[in-house]
């Protein structure tokens, strides 16, 4: 195995050996673990699950890492992108110890041993691959792509850290990877970490050959120096020592970090081992098995008992534990002390590392609003302002970051861009604005990248902010389903501290993509987030400034969620003083009582509910012309900013109590309800309310492109006319009179409509707006 | 403008001054759009709107484009990543005389030119950026990230053609774009077309510098060589003659496409040019502006009126249109015989040129069914014989492909692969199987990819599968957003004719995923297609391999729809012959009087009802359960293949009759429902249908990890048991009985999950249904 006589090499062949071994027990044993006694089928496990093809790279790396640990003290993090090679990560986590400090039945001996080789793919027991529950993880490996970007988003703001990253050939094709390697442009040597990824060239992924497995060494160096890395090879096949080469490979690599400079084409590992490296030539067909895709996941079948025992005994076990089922201390001379070995590194329990934020008073960055729609404001322009003071008071904290997709000013969140910069540590063209190495704003066209900086930025223990176009959100739906369930997980580990919330900040809604159109239009990030674990999700629909601010304050202080917060940009009416807003926000829904048209409790014809910015203005505008047009209609506006306490309370937490339901809706009255989304996502969240068929959900209905925000309005069915007239038909005291009224609004909107039609323009919107409580009745 | 005395390029660059100057008239002007007369206010549109930035660069690709046809014939289709840049393209289809072929209104003349500039970004006109109203259009860069995959896509399987690319830096940074570049290896020069990336380098996004425009000339030829492309600089900054270089660099490529064998590295162009290139340097407060994100939307404000005009008549459209607006002869000189122009390519209205698949028979490939239950087998095993032959009986035509990320296999659909190969240009290691260039089969582990090209073979007129693991297929949800919206409108432009619908085959569904556990459970995919339109979105859930087959061949029948077909991979029992499984799938949903205790039409104390593979297992095991446990209870078992049919009937043209849907779940009798994903997909279906309330749906809750299948059923409260006590408890005539009888049903199924613990294997599952209708009552 190694030429090599220098002893801590010998110890890495050695405890390679142990973890290898370990590792493949983890996939066939459940009992004679150590095999002890000939191997019989009744010691196998009854069905043998895992992946053995990447797990001795794994563990070549992860040992590696430990004996550069051992020689530097440099704390490290490693993220494993095959996530499914999880025997060799708790094979090592086992002989460091790790495993034994975070559960006391996982002792480093045959007892210890014995559980977690049970234990691995066990109902109850470790899932077949990464999550939560295992020590040093921040990142599942389960649906690949992501694994390079939570490197980089842990390696942010923490100058003193190095994140190992290993990326398989396979998840290189995934598109998130691919752009992935453009990330450490925007990493600052001098107030962040180092990210090292090492690009695992097995060649194979489930039953063909990867693209990346196929490019030559030439290549691949080509590439990635093209990409601003200084890359390094490191073939296993073409030495005779591969842990020396990967040794002194690594120790380039630090001292090249130690020197790194903003601009600096950082390191690079191309790591090439085959394919199951160790497993059988041959299976029990004569076919090729080693360096082949046949060795990516249980290499050999439960029927091959004699191979799998020579197989397993062709490690040695005998030589490499004791009695007591312990490690020889000699293969463990390589790693690293204790408070510096990779499962222990602090970053991957971030919880215990967060900080609550100094989150600035709201109040001065409130709109005052004397009376209800007298003001006018963009939401997210005020809430910029308050972020960028969140921004300043923690400058040298440097643990809250906004990551957005070059949409921050066009999102009118500018105003953070007084605060701090956009980050990029590349030289940069003459005219660009707000940009420095050191910035704690990450733009980047991609999503994906947004998402998987800031989970790896949030399970390191900081905060942060995604303000994004709302339709383009749905790009990281699968992240989000992903990020939902490692935060569920990581809420039934005992040991794990939760961490920061992750924030959306949706905006550039689709009611006001009038001007880009169709393909901006779309809400269903709400429905997506609704289908995941209520313990894990929230959605907010401020309805206003003030209600965005105190929304927004409630999320960053909150841990273990995921947040949507929708609201507008555009400037527009404002409804609630400060108190106002803290309350509606602490209820989640109320009655506007100044907006209905009478006086609480008696029960009125018809409930105009929204949820929503547009959906709120248009709702009001309706219970306008109701009282206009129809004075002796009983109307009451409720608004919705917690969009989950439609849901009942055993569904969801925030959901409202079935009085405290009825006091908003009733329980036979029609309510027309304006909604920002999709109707389907309200008709979901009432099944189980008294009778859900009296509710008229007028939503998003993928109608309307480029247009005037009028015409998109009333394309959907959504317009303040539709509204008012729907209302009309639905009170039961209408009756006819209400019928010949809707149909007078529906004329009056079609000419409005045509009007914007001839002239390119809407009307000008209400401005004088001057609500009289109940006046009207 | 350019040194040249070559009269082609003297045209061209004349031509493309009329185009630059038509796509800033779009943005600005709706009147007075030749500037007969000095511009003032009224003629400017009331809200300007449109991305002026990338517009020049367009027209200079889109003119070189010309020329190259022009002067090899070669067909070509171009694909424009930065669609935002739409006026650029409405201009050239104007000019070449595309528009005026496809809308009489759009007349090469001042009236048709008028009519053009004013419709523009109006409402009712043309959206701000491409979409399916404009000829030559099969993308519309709405949402980035995919033009490079969909010009592969349309590439594949046309040896004729050649796809120019387009690809802005901004969309550059996208992951889909930055997996895309390795896209070429998947071509097969002998079988396919060729595509030429164009990436434009304008150096910034919307507000800031763009990640590739920093990267010098040396970086990115490096990363585009180590990518397997041989990269061509086309600075327009540095040469006097720009479209001079562009065409000598254009003839170059052309000249490598046609020597191109399987594994050479194919021609890309690398334009660099400023942003804007053409607006004024400065705005009207002296701040830089050309060459500057600044340019990259509107440039000038409508306040700056003198500066518009200055800008708009540096073009001097006086010189170049003629006095009934018509353009100069001398402009057109290099523009390609008609049927060659880029708007006219037959490719991008490819549903004129689909032709219904030879769809074989499904018999020979049915699985006999005598009785319910008795037979096994893997639906997607026989659905991929019956695939196998369809690749055989398509093998000249090759307008049949299937993308997969690296699953084929693993889904049980190898027998594909007896058919054909996958796809790999370039060479492979030794231990590759079924990989050929020719391959029909594309399988990269990126599901963007596999989509892209999906999209792209297509819209070109094409046919197609994408099976893919389900709890992956959300990593498209917002491509499948963008694709649905292409699909309706398409459907109301008269002009272009229906593609073949978009097949997702979903296997390896959550609920198997007992080994690969957590984040491989997901149904969310449902849930994202419920949400599109009705007249594209279908939803199928075959219970078996007979009801997979019919459906299969009804889905690549069809036309202008995605259609969604989760069915199981793992061998499971039968239910229908092949006859029933035709009048099941015909029907959308049935009773299955065979499994039900009572004859219809008498009214049930219960219905069992069940979509999806597993939940049908386990509601035809409660219904077997309660036959034994309650002989006394009255039972009707409904099965739904076309998930549906449950929505009212103006909601889905699917959605079946009142009177269809109570002879099936009656009005008010109890319906428990096994469904296959998540509960609030059918609660949303079943909105405005009698009393949605009593249908208890069980599905996905977001539990379980690796375990046992039983366990995973029973965490998520979908095992039999759960079924059969539910069923029990909601019957009104059960009564105590029926509590006392549920209690023990639940305590067996504890103690059988304690034995899944105990064993790590679930017990045996029955084989020895014997269905007899009815006797049980």
């Amino acid at each position: 195995m190694t030429t090599s006589t220098d002893p801590h090499t010998v110890a890495t062949v050695r405890y390679r050996r142990a973890a290898d071994y370990l590792a493949a027990a983890m996939i066939y044993l459940r009992d004679n673990v150590l095999l002890r006694e000939p191997l019989r089928a009744g010691h196998l496990k009854p069905r043998l699950l895992g992946h053995w093809g990447t797990c001795p790279g794994i563990t070549f790396l992860y040992s590696g890492l430990n004996g550069l640990v051992r020689r530097t003290g440099q704390r490290t993090l490693l993220v494993t992108g095959p996530g499914h090679g999880a025997p060799a990560n708790h094979a090592n986590l086992w002989l460091e110890g790790t495993h034994a400090h975070y559960d006391p039945a996982l002792t480093r001996d045959e007892r210890g041993l014995a559980e977690l080789v049970r234990r691995f793919s066990w109902p109850g027991g470790f899932p077949s691959h990464l999550s939560p529950e295992v020590p040093g993880v921040v990142h599942e490996g389960g649906e690949l792509g992501y694994a390079l970007a939570t490197a980089f988003g842990a390696a942010l703001d923490d100058p003193g850290l190095l994140v190992a990253c290993l990326v398989g050939d396979g998840e290189a094709e995934t598109g998130p990877t691919a752009g992935s390697w453009q990330g450490h442009k925007f990493l600052d040597p001098a107030t962040s970490g180092a990210v090292l990824p090492v690009l695992h060239l097995n060649g194979y992924k489930i039953s063909s050959p990867t693209v990346y497995g196929c490019m030559s060494d030439d290549e691949l160096t080509a590439y990635f120096r093209g990409s601003g890395w200084s890359p390094h090879v490191v073939d296993v096949t073409a030495t005779d020592d591969p842990d020396a080469l990967l040794a002194a490979t690594l120790d380039l690599a630090h001292a090249e970090f130690r020197d790194a400079t903003a601009g600096y084409a950082p390191p690079l590992i191309l790591m090439r081992s085959p394919k199951g490296w160790g497993v059988p030539d041959r299976d029990a067909d004569g076919e090729p098995l080693a360096g082949t895709f046949h060795a990516h996941q249980v290499p050999l079948e439960d029927t091959d008992l004699d191979l799998i025992e020579r197989w397993l005994r062709s490690y040695h076990p005998e030589d490499l534990f004791d009695d007591d089922g312990r490690p020889h201390d000699d293969l463990l001379a390589d790693l690293p002390p204790e408070h510096l070995r990779l499962g222990r590194v602090p970053q991957a329990d971030g919880g215990r590392l967060r900080r609550d934020l100094p989150l600035p008073d709201v109040a001065p960055f409130a709109t005052e609003v004397t009376a209800p729609g007298e003001r006018q404001a963009s939401p997210t322009g005020q809430a910029g302002e308050w972020l960028a003071e969140l921004m300043r008071v923690t400058e040298d904290r440097r643990d809250f970051r906004v990551v957005c997709p070059d949409e921050l000013e066009s999102n009118k969140l500018g105003a953070v861009l007084d605060a701090t910069d956009r980050a990029f540590a590349w030289p940069v063209p003459t005219y660009a604005e707000h940009v420095a190495p050191d910035g704690r704003v990450l733009e980047v066209l991609s999503e994906h990248l947004c998402q998987g900086w800031l989970q790896g930025y949030l399970l390191t223990g900081r905060h942060g902010l995604f303000p994004c176009y709302e339709a383009f959100a749905s790009i990281v739906d699968s992240m989000v389903n992903q990020y939902a369930k490692f935060l569920k997980m990581a809420g039934e580990v005992a040991w794990r501290a939760p961490v920061a919330s992750l924030n959306y900040l949706l905006t550039s809604e689709g009611w006001r993509q009038d001007h880009n159109g169709y393909s901006h239009q779309g809400p269903g990030f709400i429905n997506n987030l609704l289908s995941k674990k209520a313990s894990v999700s929230r959605v907010y629909l401020p309805p206003d400034a003030n209600t965005l601010l105190v929304t927004l304050r409630r999320c960053l202080s909150s841990t273990g969620r995921i947040n949507l917060v929708v609201a507008g940009k555009n400037s527009a009416a404002q409804w609630l003083p400060l108190a106002d807003a803290e309350e509606h926000c602490r209820a989640g829904a109320g009655v506007w009582e100044w907006a209905s048209s009478h006086p609480d409790p008696v029960e009125p014809d018809v409930v105009l509910a929204c949820a929503g910015g547009i959906p709120t203005v248009e709702t009001l505008a309706a219970a306008w012309l109701l009282r206009e047009r129809a004075p002796w209609l009983r109307v009451r506006v409720v608004n919705v900013v917690d969009l989950l306490v439609l849901s009942r309370p055993r569904s969801h937490p925030h959901g409202m109590s079935d009085d405290g339901f009825a006091a908003l809706f009733g329980t036979s009255t029609p309510v027309v309800f304006g909604f920002h989304g999709y109707p389907s996502a309200v008709h979901e969240l009432l099944h189980g309310r008294p009778d859900p068929d009296r509710f008229h959900v007028h939503g998003y209905l993928e109608e309307g492109t480029t247009t005037t925000p009028f015409d998109l309005l009333v394309s959907n069915g959504m317009s303040r006319y539709d509204l008012a007239a729907d209302a009309l038909r639905r009170a039961p005291s209408a009756a006819s009179a209400g019928g010949e009224l809707a149909e007078a609004l529906l004329r009056e909107r079609d000419e409005l409509r045509a009007m914007a039609y001839r002239d390119g323009v809407d009307p000008p919107e209400i401005t004088d707006w001057r609500w009289t409580p109940g006046d009207a009745r």
